[in-house]
Formats: C-alpha cells, structure tokens, sequence
C-alpha cells in the first residue's frame, strides 16, 4: 500500500521490493510536497548498502512492504523551501540514512542526531507526517534540509555516494578518537570491504600506519598496492596473529559475518580501542581475559550526526577520498544483489539511476 | 619442592594447597632474606579471594604446588631494608596482587605496573630471584616496598585486607572513568558479592546515585537499606530491566559467572561506558545491536597500580569505607572454601592469621 498522507502528491518513479525475496521491480510511487524546510533532489547516483538487502528481504523483521531502498544518495537540487537554509538550486547534494529526528533532545542539539529516539530513517521509517518513507532507488526525493550535505566539486558524484553511509560509519569512529588529521597511530581494519576499503583510506589520508585484517591472505597485494596498507594479517594464521599481539592502537572492526573478538582484542596495545561498526546478527563471543588483561576497550556506533557528515565530505573533497565502485544499470539491482549477497563487490555498488554513466 | 634459592633462609608457618583437591593444610617453608627494598611484614589478615580458589585447585591449569594462596593482606612492618622510602617499623602495611614487575617500561613508569609485561604476583609466580612467590596465607612475608601501602589508623586491619584486591579491583575503573569525588552520575553495579558491595559503598561514598543489578531479588533489602542503594533492579525481571534502559551511565559488572551482556547495555545511556571486572570462563555473549545503538563502550580491567591503590586506602580511610567480612580462623580456610564456591559469604572471608580475633 501506497502513500494515503494527503500533500503527496509527486508522482516518483522508482525501484521497490514487494515481498520478502527480495527481488527488486519498478514502482511508481507518490512524494510529498517540497516543504518550506525542503529540498528536492534529482538523484543521480545511489550506492547499494548491505542493509538495503537486508530490509528488501525482511531479514530483521521490520519491513513495511513495498520497501524502496538506498540511503547512499548524491543528486542536485531542483527546489528549495523558503526556509532552507544553505542550499540553493542546483547544488550537489548528498542523502545518508537520516530521514528525521526530534530536533530537540540532547542528541539533535548536539547533531548526534542518529542518537536521538525518535530516529527516522530514509527508507521504511515513518515520516513527522505519518508516511512511509522511500529511499534512494528512485528517481527524485524530498528531504528536509536538515539531513541534506554538500558533496565537494573535487568528488565525482558516484562514488560520492556510499560516503553517506559507509563513508561516516567508518569516520565517525575515528573521530571520536581523535585520529582525524592528528599524530600518527597504528590502526587496524578487520574486513576490506564497503566499510574497510574506506576505513583504509581515511587512515592513510590522516598519516596513519594501517594494517588490514581479513581473513583472505589473496586481498593483501590489493590492501598494500592499491589502497596504500602498511601491514596485513591473514586472521587465520596464528604466527602472523601472534606476531601482532600488543601492536596497535586503535581498530575498526567492519565485519558482519560472526567472528570471535578474543584474537583481535590481543592485536590491541594495552589501553587500546576496538569499535564494532558491524553488526552481526548472532551474538559475538568476548572472552573477557583479554579485555582484562590488557584493559581494552570495545565501543559501538551506528553511522554519524549531521555535523560530522559534512565534516567527512568536506575532508573528502580535501584528501580526494571516494569509494571504489561498480556502478550498474537500475535493471541489474537484482544481479547486484546476488553478488553482494557473496561479497563479490569491489567494493561497492552504485545504481546510476539518471542513466548518466554509458559504460555498464 | 620449596625454594631452592640460596638466600631464602628463614623459616614461615603458612597454609598451602599441595593438589587439584585445593585442601589447604599446614606447610612450612622459606622466605628470602630481607633484602635492600624489602620490607617484611609480620601478617595480621588476609582476606580469601575467589582467585584463590582457583589457583588452589589449578582451574586455570597454572598453578606451581605446593601453592600458598593470599594476596588481600594487612599486617605490620617489622623490618625494612636500608634502600626501603616511606615505610618503618611499626607501619601498618598491605599487600595487594602484585609482588614484581620490570620498573622500567611505560606502564611502570605511570604506575600502571599491573600492565607490564614482566609482572609477577604476590603468589604462583616467579620473582626476580627465580622463586616461587609464597602468598599471604602465612605467618610472615618479604616484599619489595615499591609493592607495599600504608593501611589509614582509621581502618580496621580485618576489614581493610579485602580492600588490597577487591577493592582496587572496582576503585580503578571508577578513577577511570572520573567518578572519584566528582559531579553526581548515575551508576550502576552488577552482583552484590565481594566486589560488588565495596563497589556500592564507594558509589555512595562518592556522592553517585547507585543502582544494584543482581539475579537475587532477596538482596534488596540489604542493599538498600544496609549498602544505601539508591536502586534496585533483578535482572531477570523483565519489566524491571525495561524501565531502567536508557538510565545509567556508567555500570560495573562484577560477575564472574557466564551471563549476557546484552539486556545490561541497554541499561546504559547513549555513551554510556561498562567494565567488566568479574573474569567469567567461557567467552561472554555480546549482541552487536545495543552496542552499535547507543554508542555504549565495554572495557575491561584488572586491579590498578600501586600509587592508585594508595590513593584507595587513603580514601577508604578519609571516608571509613572497608569491607564485610567473615573473619575465619586458619583451620577453617577449606570451609570457607566450600562456602564461598557456593557464594555463600557477606561478603568476604578473612583469615585471622596471627589470631588477634578472638570470636571465630
């Protein structure tokens, strides 16, 4: 069922799931209104997220059908409120996860927004006025201004786009560590993924000595080569891990699958800090000696505020930081599905929904 | 086999476990010389902790036997070596975890000698000299003074001991964590044993609001009314642990027995911060979703260093904070044993060594 909220009233064309295989099919669908704290977009690009494969097909159990996914978006706008603030048409514009907050708790008012308990997202949440909202795969959106960034000029627009949530998932860690633009620190990225490949990239912008940890010894030319890593440990070989005991300062676990922490944990200096940005779906196993012993600490996020969003892409445009992408045809969402399903991505998938790349 | 090492010469009257049983019978055997650092103190109490326990029965299959536990120990100084700063004869002196370390590397060097690398306990390890390290279930004890602090006049000696382990064990993460004589915050601690109820008492003592978390509904009343809790929440009640999410900002989990860690994140505020000073033996269950939702943090610790456990006994003594306590006569240690594998103690037990108490 549709949108019956009565000022939705643009017609959208866009991408939506409908049942819980999944699959993804086109869909018209309606917006609202652009508000006088709105800003509409033209949505050029839009990444795919592991999460949108999660809610498409109901994995956790809270998808209102038809679900209209992405939350990676980057677009220009067509159209301001009279109350905007900031932006103005023909901006380059970019769209995370946040669709809607209190405003007014101490979270909002300190932009940890994404902390805030009345938290809406930018697909399947509930919009202030009681709409369903629909996300990145479609062809137009209207946002309120206060979850809208700027995407720097230096950025190609596509790989923009899954700055605006993998990008910050990753930053916001390291920033709340003090490790943007400040003395160097040996960090760690377990998983080279959509998050990990990022994470890498921030760490080496900031000066920072990165070692991967993965658990395929065949990513390590790329990790060195490519994406610039000083180290690498294969997880599964004990020399290497126990070679690593006690070496780092800092670590970014990005990896959804079930891992154990215990054997990262040792990778930690004493004093030092592991932030799970992954969320597996069973619980992870803590052995608590290692935490103990070495006065550990682990920490959790999700995603970014506003303020620190910006932050990131304006930091992006200055260190000419984007994703490594494969951009694909609306018409190949469900293929790329498929292959996301089985992390066959390098590293993540961009839908070109305004059809501006020739080559897919 | 005792000690081998030359100098050890004189002759102590002590307690020991011999096998797995962990039976503790009368054992004699040596100590060092005094040495230049050495103060040797004739030991008045010494508290049971569950590590001895433990170590007695080698559950943690590192224990040297014969095996003289205690590492909770109160008594008097009744010789110091001539390098020996601070302490004289007559002193009132403890003796907590620690009986060497490299006094060299960083962790040394800012008093966080419970995190060298070369740290030695005050029993089953291995000191400078080769030997093995006797502990304070015994007659009398040579320790290097940079080991030893000064028990306040204000504090029992019976009631102090406990402090030497269990209380460093939760004073530590507090003074991490700012909560030593600081602005009021809401606190939460997990288990009301040994740790858990010096725990409450510096919470209170503190000036904190102080919230117990316990599976025994039975332990409210005396948390309450004894301990001065503020609050009181049985983890196993659903309603209870729903109306506290969200409250606390800093909770000390206290227990060693497996439990989930999930339901008591959620009892913490957005940042709000966890440590985990019980040791449980199998990995512990952490649900990613209440750590990455509330940007909660889990750390781990053990004891503290020796200028903060001074810090502890001055504090205890300015705010006469000790522990409740069993006090045993040394034919009675394998009894209380028994009782306190059962938890079956309020809230620890001491041994009365040098036999000044006269009702046991």
């Amino acid at each position: 069922m549709a949108q019956t909220t009565p000022n939705h009233t643009q017609t959208v064309a866009g991408w939506a799931a409908h049942e819980t295989s999944g699959e993804i099919t086109p869909y018209t669908f309606k917006r609202r209104e652009n508000g006088d704290t709105d800003v509409t977009i033209e949505i050029l690009y839009c990444g795919i997220c592991h999460t949108d494969l999660h809610q498409a097909k109901n994995d956790w159990g809270i998808t209102t059908y038809p679900i209209v996914p992405g939350h990676e978006i980057t677009g220009i706008i067509t159209k301001v409120g009279k109350k905007v603030e900031n932006f103005k048409v023909g901006d380059r514009a970019g769209i995370g996860c946040l669709a809607a907050s209190c405003l007014d708790c101490e979270f909002c008012k300190s932009s940890q927004e994404n902390y805030c308990d009345q938290l809406q997202f930018t697909y399947n949440g509930v919009f202030w006025d009681g709409s369903i909202t629909y996300g990145g795969y479609s062809k137009m959106i209207v946002a309120d201004y206060r979850y809208v960034v700027h995407v720097p000029e230096s950025l190609p627009m596509d790989a923009a786009a899954p700055l605006l949530c993998a990008g910050i998932t990753v930053f916001t860690p390291l920033k709340d560590h003090n490790l943007i633009e400040s003395p160097r620190k040996k960090i760690g990225v377990v998983g080279l993924g959509g998050l990990g490949h990022v994470a890498v990239k921030f760490g080496k912008a900031f000066g920072h000595h990165v070692t991967v940890i993965s658990t395929s010894p065949s990513k390590e030319k790329e990790a060195r080569e490519r994406l610039g890593a000083d180290g690498f440990i294969v997880s599964s070989n004990p020399k290497q891990m126990e070679a690593g005991k006690r070496t780092l300062d800092f670590i970014l676990d990005t990896v959804s699958a079930d891992h154990g922490l215990g054997p990262i944990l040792e990778l930690l200096k004493v004093n030092g800090t592991m932030v799970i940005v992954g969320a597996p779906g069973k619980p992870l196993e803590l052995p608590a000696f290692p935490l103990i012993f070495g006065k550990r600490t682990i920490k959790g996020g999700i995603i970014g505020g506003m303020k620190e969003t910006q932050e990131m892409m304006d930091l992006c445009g200055k260190y000419n930081i984007s994703c490594d992408i494969e951009v694909v045809k609306p018409d190949n969402i469900n293929e790329a599905f498929n292959r996301l399903a089985k992390n066959d991505v390098k590293y993540r998938f961009v839908i070109d929904i305004a059809g501006n790349s020739s080559n897919l």
